[in-house]
């Protein structure tokens, strides 16, 4: 039976990079090694990193614009300490807008004064602040352009004369955007770019070397840089699942045709969503990501039904988080429209059964 | 034509494990899903986290004797940092026999003093210092059991009240030691334990909340142990294919049966490197590694003639670092002793041939 995996991350990778990450396990290019066995520094693992480097650029519109791209461990939680480490003086702004923002905004707070520009926890974080003021003597300002876990997405971002910090975990490569817009990005692999263990960052050389204080060199993205993001041995495989991952987005027609793709199965859920009187979604319509779809039950004596119809389907991952509950649909690039025509099938099954 | 892999890391796993490893990636457990896809909060991957820390414990004997192990991001550099971010208060000793321990003393000195107890810098790094004292007033005593690029191992630890940190990133899991002597031990897993990108560490919880910075989240040990080794996303893959290969050591005899094999192995190449006029060894025979062998050719003339015999041969990844020169072989637990016999052949054939 096909699954259709709603899983938020570590979620749905394209079924043909599967196939080729399992074959590169058994002998990577007929070399009659393992992709996992040879030196990350041998011809053919330094080939993977430097285009799955070149590549993420590419896809962003990025390559020749004073930009350089890292494929570095620790996820987003290590980039929360990263970017205050290298480049918070005195003073950043940041934006709250959901449990990673937050725990961004933690870590910084070790390392100078953070200036909440707008929080959304009033309401939950169910939607995106605007209209906020960003203090003209900041070193950066920090943003999170998708929240996995509450279901909103920023759809515009501000302008400014300090360099801008993105948390893009969840939602990059899934969307066209002015990238050039931003200073840093950072994103964790495991949603729309690859398997757990590697994270992207891309950042403006310039932006580096403002601050006073010895960074430890695994912290310090200079000594990353220099050593072309093998200053010691990185994630070898996920590093190459990612390149096979940005490949079949670049062979799939790119960003603009994986926004298409998300856009249109983004809309299919939210008009049922929104036309079936069984569910609410949870975030403000205008801020909703195209990402993670958030929505409950109106009705919680249905949870029962509708889990054994989204199971029967052979649906999982569907379980929102805990701080949201009800449900949650994460609509990654490799998530094929069928899934969701299968989802939206079983919230009409559940109406048709009440 | 089969490989014989004496890469030094990334290096060598059990065939068995790759196989199982791909397998995993195309339908893991039956479930229909990748081990890729699947949420690291899911039950299943929840299941792979807690046997892989808790059979880590098991092979190294320190099942309830007040340790706990952590599969972390950022390799053994990310520990050089962490330990001392941790442990370091004011003093701290460490014990420079090569690149790795020079590294891990350059972080240190970020965080308090560094007494480097001995070094055996002094003749490129080919012996391992012996009595040598460690002040008593010190917060730690840190060392490094296995050299892998000049091929020196320490074959007895220093007794000390302070806690022992070991950096056994080469070669755990390969030799019975009493590992209840050591307060903490880290090893990136890409040797004996499984692929590059993640980190185990044992830790007695008993040396931690000593000192007095703040620590940030995702370098505090304590948060890791409170979230069991899952405060963020980890590497679930390697974490999978560390635990694989972990039940090969365990089904194969455990850390003694390993042992053994290690020691004829070792035995057979050096005893050549001895006999063989052509060949002389780098490291102090006494301080000699089991894990990786270090050699020279007695005249460099010969170097293009071998280098096309074990080429021919199969054998991958033999030249020597650049530190060192000449060649190394790396015999980690899975490398057969049919490829250190293929080995000799061709030092016997270039014997011959001259």
């Amino acid at each position: 039976m096909k699954k259709h995996n709603y899983s938020a991350g570590p979620c749905i990778l394209p079924q043909e990079v599967f196939k080729e990450a399992a074959q590169g396990i058994l002998n990577y290019q007929d070399s009659g090694l393992s992709i996992m066995e040879i030196s990350h520094r041998s011809a053919a693992f330094v080939d993977v990193m430097e285009e799955a480097r070149s590549l993420s650029l590419d896809l962003l519109g990025l390559q020749d614009k004073g930009y350089k791209a890292l494929f570095l461990q620790g996820g987003a939680s290590m980039q929360f300490l990263m970017t205050a480490y290298n480049l918070l003086n005195k003073k950043a702004a940041y934006l709250n807008t959901g449990t990673w923002s937050t725990k961004a905004i933690k870590e910084a707070k070790l390392f100078g004064e953070v200036f909440e520009v707008a929080s959304s926890k009033d309401k939950n974080f169910n939607y995106i602040p605007k209209n906020y003021q960003i203090p003209s003597d900041v070193d950066y300002f920090h943003c999170t352009s998708n929240n996995t876990i509450f279901g909103t997405q920023i759809k515009d971002f501000p302008q400014m004369d300090a360099p801008v910090v993105c948390d893009m975990s969840s939602d990059i490569f899934s969307r066209e955007l002015d990238f050039s817009k931003f200073d840093l990005i950072y994103a964790g692999a495991q949603k729309n770019m690859g398997p757990a263990g590697t994270t992207l960052v891309v950042l403006k050389e310039d932006i580096l070397g403002k601050v006073e204080r010895e960074i430890p060199s695994m912290l310090n993205y200079k000594v990353h840089l220099e050593k072309d993001s093998m200053f010691n041995t990185p994630a070898v495989y996920a590093v190459y699942v990612s390149l096979l991952t940005l490949k079949w987005i670049k062979n799939n027609g790119g960003i603009a045709a994986m926004e298409k793709r998300n856009n249109e199965k983004a809309d299919l859920l939210y008009k049922e969503i929104d036309r079936n009187p069984l569910f609410k979604g949870f975030a403000e319509v205008e801020d909703r990501s195209v990402m993670n779809a958030t929505f409950n039950l109106t009705d919680e004596s249905k949870k029962e039904a509708f889990d054994k119809l989204w199971k029967d389907a052979g649906i999982n991952g569907l379980n929102g988080h805990r701080s949201v509950g009800g449900y949650r649909a994460s609509m990654y690039n490799a998530l094929d429209i069928e899934s969701v025509k299968v989802l939206v099938e079983t919230m009409r099954q559940l109406e048709q059964q009440s």
